[in-house]
């Protein structure tokens, strides 16, 4: 009989522009060595509507800036929307990148690649964000 | 020791248009009152592959409106797709939207940030569809 | 009072061109049998910055191949990055599809629709990689 473990957590992020994409690996693992769960599920929720989070390499900041403005180029700030507050882009690349990631935890640490790192995204910033990291399992 | 509690249930969510986003946050809170699951993760799972959901904005119905109009552009319905059913454009979005989204529970509630709200999103409607609602955690 | 149950393994899996799908249904379903979690959650996570797992049609190979194309068309190997390895566009589409998906188990099964399979995608191949399938539950 295992015990099931869990905690769930807020983290603070501050982004600087418009446009932005923070690594938050190093506060996630934080949260993840915290809850003391050894093996089991992390997932790290994004608790806006115009913000995400992706994982991708966080050795090269090339990486995240390319895809950054890809998604500019995929989805321009100026066309012709409904919505009436000047953001939609920031709405729709949102759910694009995606508004969680999961990741498997294995003897208290996040089962990342050599490469990875999870990185929050802002696409209406600068803003003070909420992400959520929900741990969960034995 | 905690002990582990966990349900799974099935929405049936008729779709109106063949593009078509429909909110279902409150029938995904329902599930997971019911499950009594006080802390965990919430999974909402889409058993097709023409269709997704995703999080988003719900109190401007043109915030998802924009959102599918930009996919419809993205993707267009006809190209040189090699699929012939004639509906590749929705299997294309299905993925590009996502297939399941994750949310952390507390207390019996979903942890969804104050205007997200949880869409179904329909790509080859209109249709009856099912989506899983899976709840986790002790 | 129910015993909380889990499991985490890596598959290996042998992409053969720069970009492939290679359908991994299978595999996962074989290690949700392993586990023996009866119902629960099962997370496939790739471990890689240029690849990623996707949910769609396995009936048609037209389906993943379309999928693949339009992804291609959308982020064209060439462009202006600014990532000097040459392979950006691949580090772009791996978020753009996600680098986990999640599915419910109930009864040692993964709940996927009737036309649904798992697939990896490979965005800079032919490599060899590594896909970790956690499943959790009771």
């Amino acid at each position: 009989m295992t015990k099931t473990q869990g905690r769930s957590d807020v983290l603070t992020v501050s982004s600087r522009h418009r446009t932005d994409a923070i690594d938050i690996t190093e506060l996630v693992q934080e949260r993840v060595t915290e809850a003391g769960v050894g093996d089991g599920l992390c997932t790290v929720y994004v608790a806006h509507t115009t913000a995400g989070v992706f994982i991708n390499e966080n050795a090269d900041p090339d990486v995240p800036h390319d895809l950054l403005a890809t998604l500019d180029h995929l989805v321009p700030w100026e066309r012709n929307y409904r919505h009436a507050e000047g953001n939609a882009a920031a709405h729709i690349k949102a759910s694009l990148i995606g508004t969680s990631q999961s990741i498997p935890v294995r003897a208290n640490r996040l089962e990342l690649g050599r490469w990875q790192g999870i990185f929050f995204a802002e696409f209406d910033g600068p803003r003070e964000r909420q992400v959520h990291v929900s741990v969960i399992g034995r």
